[in-house]
């Protein structure tokens, strides 16, 4: 056999084509597999980021009180929940203070520290009712001034949104309640957008009343004919409105429960609300306030020498 | 050329063989190729979560009221920022409310939903200040049951912690504000851990003092000889230790200030309490109180048939 196949015309060439043949094709099959590997991973199963999303601006003013720190960390946390955020938070202060600048920078967010402190003339006396001077009216259109490129940030992102940024506008104050599902009703607002306010205005809630997708009223118990009866809790602007109209800002001489109005004026007219929370159904804020806390027996060690450690920040 | 290579001996086989190991080299590398993207991909950039980390079980009592859903909310946002933790939420009530429910569905939370009312004899007459009778006391107990495998669960995770689960009990009032950097200060405890509370009993903060990392006293103005002048909020509990001694629990005929004390002297000595939030330096939780709101128009209104819409819930 073995003399036959030596001495016959070779007949080795086919297999080795056909080798050559398999060699190239398992070359092919490893350079995809190696392709395949250098492939990113997939994304982890999160809800796609896309860059169009608006970004939600929340403009929080706040002034030092015992509870202004836990008023600040609970609400920092809820925002901490809400994707594509920016905090602006704005103080009623000569300056800014370790609590809030220190506060900020281990919150994790995406903020900026603006300062502005409230004119003496446009301050609460001891004893005075908090509607005679609304508070935050100065802080509000700092943030406003911000927005629109009139710098002053002391702290965090200090450059504002660049032309053309897609945005929605809302004035959270440091102690109401927000559920984490308010912001997404806000964030594809097209002008104004409205939903009601739980526990204000000495009711279960205020809000608009919505026929067929259009607000034809508020339902409210003070001067419902107020041009926007809403809170400051119940509304969110676009920022695209809002750049084009430079000269709406809160006025600090408004009557009594019209600052809002003051506002809103400027840029839509009520029939033109947005209404969100399923046609406004649905209470998603809350108009809560945190009591005063009593310091009589810090007082009586104080006097003592036994007060709390003053270095104990609270 | 041609026709001495035709006519030679064939020299094929050495090629041929070749290109066989070449082949099966080839092979090899696929198959290595191929096991390389069957394996799972690298795990997010995230801390590890090892099965060991010790559950938190966050106990909290609550009762309707106008502010009931503002707090539950609030607060089951802040819990959804901790892993590994296990809302036990038990209403002081006859049964389980919508309301309740229908919040704890939709928390995301790992949670087990209780319900006992207060007994009559317990609960605060009209007018009477909160320290006649605590809140609470009931529902704190209800949960110490289900936790010790006596079941009474109405929504929720029904099985108590398997024998052997390593975690941290916390009594976490609804209206409480809490970082959440409090939750991973308890989550080690071999004991009874405990830290300062803000805004609590009169004083900017009450809290033990600390030495050499031992409490030698605690910083209170009222009563301070209290086997435990602690407050609710100040303290957390190893679950191991709480099923060692089943007969630990609350007692709802403690003098006033004493139902801290009412658990804790079966459980540890004052001396061996664990100091958190460095050494007790650090505020991570505040006893804030939400006012009442006034429902002087909603009256009005509704008197008038006007009243806000009693299908909406807030």
């Amino acid at each position: 056999m073995l003399n036959i196949l030596w001495f016959s015309p070779c007949d080795c060439l086919p297999p080795l084509r056909a080798a050559a043949e398999q060699l190239r094709q398992k070359d092919l099959r490893i350079s995809q597999l190696q392709a395949e590997l250098r492939r990113p991973p997939p994304a982890p199963a999160q809800p796609p980021e896309p860059e169009a999303r608006p970004t939600i601006y929340v403009v929080t003013p706040t002034y030092a009180r015992l509870v202004q720190k836990a008023e600040l960390v609970r609400l920092s946390q809820t925002l901490s929940l809400v994707p594509r955020l920016h905090w602006l938070l704005v103080e009623d202060a000569e300056g800014p203070t370790p609590l809030v600048s220190g506060l900020l920078a281990a919150s994790g967010l995406l903020f900026t520290h603006l300062v502005v402190l409230t004119p003496k003339a446009q301050r609460l006396r001891e004893g005075e009712p908090g509607w005679v001077h609304p508070r935050g009216v100065e802080q509000r259109n700092k943030a406003l001034d911000w927005l629109r490129g009139r710098g002053g940030a002391v702290g965090g992102e200090k450059d504002p949104p660049p032309p053309g940024t897609q945005g929605v506008v809302y004035f959270a104050d440091d102690d109401n309640t927000y559920s984490r599902e308010l912001f997404e009703e806000m964030r594809w607002t097209r002008g104004v957008s409205v939903w009601p306010v739980g526990l204000v205005g000495g009711l279960r809630f205020e809000g608009p009343q919505v026929q067929d997708g259009r607000v034809v009223g508020f339902h409210t118990a003070w001067e419902p004919n107020r041009p926007f009866p809403v809170d400051m809790a119940g509304f969110a602007v676009a920022l695209p409105l809002l750049l084009a109209k430079p000269n709406a800002q809160f006025d600090s001489t408004a009557p009594r429960g019209h600052l809002e109005s003051s506002l809103l004026s400027h840029l839509v007219d009520p029939k033109d609300l947005e209404p969100r929370a399923a046609n406004c159904t649905r209470v998603l804020v809350w108009h809560t306030r945190t009591e005063k806390p009593k310091m009589k027996q810090e007082e009586q060690l104080q006097r003592q020498g036994r007060g709390s450690d003053p270095a104990v920040e609270v």
